[in-house]
């Protein structure tokens, strides 16, 4: 078996030095170690945590205390196969689950492994992403992608994981009726993923019309302004980090529903209808990124249940990553911007 | 509110009386009791109970001793409300849930109402059935029907319920890959279920190339002769009754994986590959009837997620009842008759 | 089969006119209805939503528009069978479920029985209940007392099934750490559910050291006083109503864990730390009264799992409701104070 | 951190070489890799399997082709400490869970390791078990052992690991009736087990009046002979392997309750009572080892919740193997032998 592609030696990146300030760097192509693979990278998408590392050089407990290479969003070719790696051939398409937990702790052996707390997550302080010409990863960590599956799907795989993560969490099955607020990236992938779970009704609300016509046009049964009535509903999908969205959308529910919160609020703590969740027996909880969702997300887009491509609306080259970070921050429209590198 | 429509006084019906033995009757139409509806039926379709009552007088413990309206797939409208009802007005389109259970066991507490052992079940001796012109049942086990479907389409909402049932016990979710042994009525709408539910890869099995077909053309992702070989599935649904069918089938699933036995074998016990079960932790039920599937039949049907018209091969009078019981028996094209009354 | 004992005609009720205004009051003895049971009451219960309709003449949404019969926790013997009713003899002692479910709403139907909107729950308005010589009930909701169990105990099913309830909910198990915040008569017997429920470490936090004094007598694994570090647990059971007792459960917790929500709080709505909600992913949830737990909580006393006498720490004639009322608000040791009309 | 004790360099080890064959050899002490811990041997129990390895040579597809070191049932002190292994100090007590898995595949990610293909067991044709005097094993599964706990029962979190990944499946919980059926030492641990799991009712079944005798000194609430009568229960744990006495336990389940089958039966397939599964949707399933059990397990038994010291019934040396074996395989009052090297 062919174990690397030649390549010119030299890896390029883009690195976050400080809030605003992204430089495009030259290192050494890095080797894969013990069953790692090199992936050089077709398609980075830019997460709204991108974003906020690029603006505030922080998330909560997350400080950017030294550079780091932002994005973990990817897919890519195989270009090189560390000892002991057998699972890819060089020159096979995969998109990589950009987390990789230590595999033997309380919370990996009960199958919780992104509750891992020595995962190695791309773009993570310490641990660099994959705005990248070439990144190394655990070859389980890379999953083949089908022929008909573009490199920016490829890339979107991971933000649909969390979509399937959270509607695996809110249960969602054949004939739901699920509330979708926010109607970011995140929200729409998980109205897709809602539908792609058999929900019959999923509604998407959102305070921006444009953002509201963007889910109307990739499947959403109902696009309604944040704060309209949306009737009653299974389940709960909080996107949009809004404290009166999450409130208002579990008053929604109905009795024994189930809320999951995967946007972020601008604080620590948030006030919920307390007595609301204790007299309908509601259950509200959270998303911590994702786990044994690749396959899934795979064999929807695949199969032609989801359609990332469709939430693409920019590509840039790796040279452009700052423009492309300033846009997804700036441009309510520009839903997801992929880097070319 | 009106709480009848003008009839003529006469019920019509096709009776049992021995197996072989169909008549038409006449009788008067009955009075909907405290809570009840009275319904017209608009079509009927035709199960292989019915036909095995027909064929034998008897399934299993249940034996016809005394003259048996057969039928309990059924659709129709409001003609007159009982004492108390007051979900439906007269004029509505129904679809009916055949089995009125006693609400009060220990069963019916725990939300397994299908295992009440009071249930009242239509043609199941001694209820009877739907071949009929009228029927009456509890308000709340008649469910409106969207205008968008059928009557056709109503009164199949019962065998997809037990698809969606078997969906159910098998946690069909998204991305699975599901087997479904046998391409009968109850097969082809597990298969188009199990897509509703997610799977992205759904294969059906018959020994019938004429049925096969029928699978290929209404949905499934492959459709193969009874034997061959399927790969790894996540969630077996046997609808055939063919021991051989269950071991393959179950031979065939991943670890943890679920096997759901719809299909009646021909006998009471049957020998399983034990040490596998055992081994790869595999999860072996079976469904009977179903619970709280009614709502979600409809969504499925009104959404367009799953076509019950597709298999609907023939219409008859309720004349031609005993026509329709034969032809069902012997013809294997003919997957559902439906009896227009 | 005997259907009554001669009974002197009149019942006696302690009834509630007005905040603070209990009355003795004699009216006829019900007649048993259809499937209905006459009750002869041996114990009652006070609980504290008792004592805060005898306080504030409501409980949220609840009012006492007219008077009102309290008490919920109750047993006695069957003295008179209605139409219809088999399943109970004259003479047996019984313990009553004080809600009756409508039986056919979606929630019924799916097992929520508690959750239905048409339940007529005792000494909730404007149903009454059992500080009273007499109730009838349906008799699906009397449930046979062994003869081991004493009339108290019989009473207490009821505060014990929400701690049934509470401990499903939390999924407790064979070696779970758990922790109850709040040592009132629901804490103290979710503390004990929680060991009969197989966990090895129960920990009770209250403000009061004559409560924890009790919860360490009837076999709390560690009893701190609110505010200490409990390290980490499995679940909590939060009984105390004070938001700050939910907040640092929920931080107590390990990933994955639930928090159960059962005291009533100040008011409608709480601050929850949702962060760690999510980046825990924490489940969060409350209990409703409960359901199907009578069989379990007869089971566990009359084996010896749970001794609901020890809780129990006066009791009154019906004469005296209203010193049982006033004993109960006043006095943190009275834990559980009990009628015996 | 001391990284070591002092060791005479040699390893004593019982090696079965054929059927009948079991030698005791010398051999290097195994020097521990990175993250092992090397472990000295106090107590290890003798389990069915390897009486059955002694006596055929293989167990269904594990064949002994080459020399092989039985015993997988082992508690000791840690002796030396691999490269980065922090877990554990040198002299502590722990008890070894025989099977490492990857830690990678779908089913380890998945979270039910024990179905992990690549996993290293034990005793399990060609990995060397813990007859002998030290054994090398990952760190992570190596657990402390509490003070109160005897190397005897820390052997024995083995089996009572199958007891409990049993229960599991079963969901048993407070309250429930479950039914033993086979009173070996599996059979009465899963017992045991079944109570600490808030089992109010559970009954065990044997041939053996002696082993029924033990049975019921260890708590079991009946003990029958196998085929009497025994009423309906929620719960079967099927621990004898034989055909009978697993389908007269599924005609025992309530409707939807659970068997699970951890007897090996004489044969590949098994007959059940299908139609009886089918009509009260029963599940079936088995048992394959456990995954994440052993933090329970040290829990109940540091508790107190589980006693088994009570099981064992005679000590050997290390040089006395073929006897513990032999007397294992002759003797069914000899429940459980404990070689101590």
């Amino acid at each position: 078996m062919m174990r690397s592609v030649v390549t010119d030696g030299m890896n390029r990146l883009a690195v976050l030095h400080a809030p605003g300030d992204v430089r495009l760097e030259e290192r050494p192509v890095p080797e894969p170690g013990p069953r790692e693979v090199l992936v050089e990278i077709a398609a980075v998408g830019v997460c709204g945590s991108d974003v906020h590392y690029f603006e505030h050089g922080r998330i909560g407990p997350y400080v950017v205390t030294s550079p780091l290479v932002l994005g973990h969003e990817s897919a890519g070719r195989v270009a090189a196969l560390g000892p002991g790696a057998t699972r890819h051939a060089v020159g096979d398409r995969v998109t990589l689950e950009p987390g990789v937990p230590c595999g033997g702790c309380r919370e990996c052996r009960a199958g919780r492994y992104n509750l891992c707390r020595d995962v190695r997550f791309f773009a993570t302080p310490p641990i660099d992403g994959a705005f990248a010409r070439f990144v190394v990863i655990h070859e389980d960590f890379a999953f083949a992608l089908p022929d008909g599956v573009s490199d920016d799907a490829g890339a979107l795989m991971e933000p649909l994981s969390v979509g399937i993560w959270a509607c695996r969490k809110a249960s969602v099955t054949a004939g739901d009726r699920v509330l979708v607020t926010g109607a970011g990236p995140i929200g729409l992938l998980a109205m897709q993923t809602a539908l792609a779970f058999g929900a019959t009704e999923v509604t998407v609300t959102d305070v921006s019309p444009q953002r509201l016509e963007i889910a109307r046009r990739t499947g959403a049964t109902r696009a309604l302004a944040a704060g309209d009535d949306v009737g009653e509903v299974d389940a709960l999908i909080e996107c949009s980090g809004h404290p009166a969205a999450l409130s208002a959308g579990i008053a929604a529910l109905r009795p024994a529903g189930t809320a999951v919160v995967v946007g972020m609020g601008p604080t620590e703590e948030a006030t919920v209808p307390l007595s609301l969740i204790q007299n309908r027996e509601i259950w509200l909880t959270g998303v911590f990124r994702y786990a044994n969702t690749y396959p899934t997300a795979i064999a929807l887009v695949s199969e032609g249940r989801v359609d990332l491509d469709a939430i693409v609306t920019g590509h840039y080259d790796l040279d452009d990553t700052e423009a492309a970070l300033r846009s997804s921050r700036e441009d309510p429209g520009n839903i997801k911007a992929v880097i070319v590198p």
